[in-house]
């Protein structure tokens, strides 16, 4: 028996929402209909997303209720804000996944002190291999909902990166560093003057410096969910002219009381991750590139310990628009559904 | 009354022997004489640095004490090993300046374990804003001497942005970390594959993860000359798709007993600096990107506290070809010389 | 029923071969069996192509008859040359496909001229799209051989956007002009000083200036078979800094007594390629960009009439490694294997 | 004596303009005055441009003829059709210098069609290195007058690259093709959807293909003044991921009679521009590369004659908003001011 799935995608005209037109163009389940857009609506997404002739003729329609509402997935691709209030009018039975930040944290201040807007409440979110320290595991809860945020991309680099150190624990979580080599594609498609090419060809550009990330709750909020009691990450995100990947370098001292080495760590890293599809844990001694990434659903973890520097020192690197966004999501919606975890996915990347 | 002051270049093929002639062509001051190579000595330089036309038809001559001896001051472009040996046959009344890094540190443990040579000594090092805590200021030293050892180019940035907050005291040294974002002509033009542009273009590459980079004893030691007892630092370069530049994230804790306000951080910067030439302070919130330092001897720095995450972030923009190495080759060179230290220098950037 | 094809790649380190894993490992039919290499024989793969995790425990062999036969294809990625050596031992039952030139040309002067040695022999040309003006169809003599040779990827380009015109005619094909825009992965993995990354980034290289590029001829005999009484092109290819990618842009005066229009031209280019899975006609005055081929088989093609300058403008888009190597040998695979011709190969690139 | 000749810059925010301000505050004749913008009006000057710390605590003025008047020189870098409006107010003893396109060419036909709007009239035109067939050389009309219009950016590669094979005649100039290589910051500074880096990185991006390109009448009319009797271009722009440089690849076939060689080719450019201190005529097979141009005001030239195709292919790279824009400008201003040529300028690049 061959199960297709309707999937329609809202704000498809986005680097997030071509990326899930992408990888869902290619799913032997998924049947894609109504494809939404604000500013863009009316035109071929060949004029928008010209990568993907097989859709090229698809028109893109308004963002409306009724164009969303009978399919059996809505994908939310939306500026935040905006996904929370059509998700409100789609049918409970409807799999509804946001790209978007709405519904990813539990804690009502901290949305409000980042995003300044109020709360949209909480869905389950879309890390299948987020770890638990207590309760079902991640992929029960995506199993059994029909309402999925999917995590920010630089969050997923940096849990994936840290969190099998929390509970062991191997780390000491409230001295955090995270500085992170970011592709333009993560910044989205807003014109904005530092996001031109003239500007960032040739350039390192740091953001959001010293705090004010938003997704700095999101990774503390999972850290939390890992086992961490506290937590306090310096989180600093680096533009760097490629168009996709994050690579994520993050530091913390060992916990209390730990002398680490660097071959238990990995081993432990090894054994954290051994039946994840989507991590890979690569040999002592080797560190990824963003290019093995592109394209592919992979994440790819390293760890050592710097005696001298008395610092754990974990690594990932990931495509931002795949792992870290619509592969999350394809991810996500094929647990949802009941569908193979992998369908759609591939672990290859496109390199050189 | 004009001044000239004849220079050799030994190594005058690689990127710090080109990167100090194009500096030199356009310096009021400075003759170029002897301009030496290894493999490549006989070719015209035109084929190998095609960005410095007036010097096209001058040819390479061999790196002999011959062709280096006669002239004021002798650059020293050479793989560690090189200078130490070329260095010890010329005479002691001629400034020499070695771009790498034979004669930088001062403990010879330090170098064996790093580089696994014997030792070659210490010259007075050629970062003039190194903060002294005792003894004579840098530029004295530099003003006194035939000898200098100039400075590696990521240790020049991450010095930079730390060593004003070292002896205040205002950040807790034992917690340091780095991680940098640098530029493919840093790695200089070994052909080794990862080097390749296929490699490098849409990849962040990090190389040397954990601790064992050449460049840490080097930062150990500036900051304990500027006044930390105690010095230990996580340092990670990052290889990102620029040729130059250099954005140092360097993180740090509040010294014991330190309750710390960015504003009051960022004073203490612009005073720190305030009489630097070639060290810009940018505004409060304002953070350097690469590209605004290319071919300047310029070193943008800035500061926050990051108070959630109760740490201290510093960061410095350079280009590592210039204020990383060229650039400080020429101002030591000025200074030694008894000329304006700004001579053939500019702060103003090719960009965008 | 499910059938199994086992493939060998000899020359499986390098750009050519690494792309030919890729796309083998995801394709239904084959089974990767030897992959065998020449410095690189004895590691694992996973140290060569970090991006195929599904490939990195398998360990390269030799390059050796005993290691490649009894598969029932075996690929060459070999330098020229070294394919007809391999090729020679090889049962005659094996489908030999050869990604290098040596069995491309069917003039042995023309080889010799540009290759310098002597001629190993023609083999049917791995181009299904290839019009024939005479004789049995591309497709047709793919469908009945069991070697292969693939094409030259900047003369795929040339190709495809020209030779609609030849045979019409439309064009002069006495006076062709083509500039490609090309990326460092067509330059292959060996190490030379030009491919350096810190070369690369900021600058357009051009190479093989005046007539001198190995593809000409290769370009002078497809266009032949299409049609063309006497073809003379003038070959220009421009390094750019991109990974992948070649932008081909080539322009010819309208044929003696032909008064073309833009529309005509376009229709007739539809009308000739709508049938190729593989290629896809822009709409009127869209152009194509090389990213939207990233990682796809499809070649985007686009043509013009620019009154002013009397001249007939024919562009094409398409990834070197894909379309331009490693992909064109899949899809010639598929034909002589009788498999579907689209089976292993995707349309979609991986855009931004 | 020291001269200083004061400079007002209109539209001091764009790149064409920053680049006027990078070279003007290393001149030593020229003290910058009011520097004026549009929307940025207000703004500190380093939030901008941040590359020149010299410069940073400028404030932007509204553009004004309030503010515009009382200088010696007023450099204008606004949209084509705000100069003309401008410049009608400035006395005719100020020396204004147009950056755009509104007095560039002569024939208001032309103008009309390629821009839609009324013609300006006509400036001397801003590049010394012009060849006029008939009348006073182009550096006579630059030294006696108070009204220069800059080239374009293509233009000059063009220009430059052709302009010696015109008159004597070794070039069809009725047969023309040019296809360029662009960086990003010659398509300025607006906000548009194509210019966004995570388009451009690893993207070969052609445009205004097929004769619209309004540099083409500019083109037209410089190698008709060069002594063409007809000229028919196909010009061809790809934007490639650099932010500055042009590499102009331009073919024609030999004018009708004569038999090209190559050696007597070069040996008749180098002697057009033998006593030109910005154009450098590379060794024969030697092929320029846009890196080397980068800050510098050097076009670098080369020709070959290619047999077979029965082509002569000429070649100039030089940095766009340099030779190709504001190096022009001060180069045309030191001559209109009877200052040193080559006075604020220099052949040097930086690179890689």
């Amino acid at each position: 028996m061959h199960m297709t799935v309707t999937v329609a995608v809202a704000g498809a005209s986005g680097y997030a929402g071509g990326e899930f037109l992408r990888l869902a163009q290619g799913h032997p389940h998924l049947e894609l209909g109504a494809l939404t857009a604000h500013t863009q609506a009316g035109l071929p997404l060949g004029a928008v997303h010209p990568h993907i002739p097989a859709l090229a003729h698809r028109t893109l329609l308004a963002t409306t209720i009724d164009n969303l509402a009978h399919h059996d997935v809505v994908v939310l691709a939306l500026p935040h804000g905006a996904s929370a209030e059509i998700a409100a009018q789609l049918p409970a039975t409807t799999l509804v996944i946001d790209l978007g930040a709405d519904h990813r944290l539990t804690d009502p201040h901290e949305w409000e002190h980042y995003y300044g807007s109020s709360h949209a409440g909480t869905w389950p979110y879309g890390m299948p291999e987020l770890i638990r320290a207590h309760g079902p595991a991640q992929r029960q809860l995506l199993g059994d909902t029909r309402r999925i945020a999917v995590p920010g991309c630089n969050v997923t680099a940096v849990t994936l990166a840290t969190q099998p150190f929390v509970a062991s624990p191997h780390i000491d979580t409230t001295a955090l560093t995270a500085v992170l080599a970011v592709g333009y594609s993560g910044a989205g498609k807003t014109l904005k003057p530092h996001l031109l090419a003239a500007e960032a060809l040739g350039s390192a550009q740091p953001y959001a410096v010293g705090g004010s990330h938003r997704h700095i709750p999101e990774i503390v909020q999972n850290l939390s969910i890992a086992g961490a009691e506290n937590v306090a990450i310096s989180f600093t995100p680096v533009l760097v002219p490629m168009s996709r990947g994050i690579l994520a370098t993050v530091t913390a001292p060992p916990a209390p009381g730990v002398t680490p080495a660097t071959d238990e760590l990995h081993a432990h890293l090894t054994a954290t991750y051994a039946h994840e599809p989507f991590v890979d844990v690569l040999p002592p001694g080797v560190w990824p590139s963003t290019a093995a990434t592109t394209g592919a659903n992979t994440a790819y973890v390293n760890v050592t310990y710097d005696q001298r520097a008395n610092r754990i020192v974990m690594m990932c690197a990931l495509d931002n628009l795949v792992k870290g966004t619509a592969g999350a999501a394809i991810q996500s919606l094929n647990i949802a559904q009941g569908l193979t975890e992998q369908a759609g996915l591939t672990t290859t990347g496109v390199a050189p």
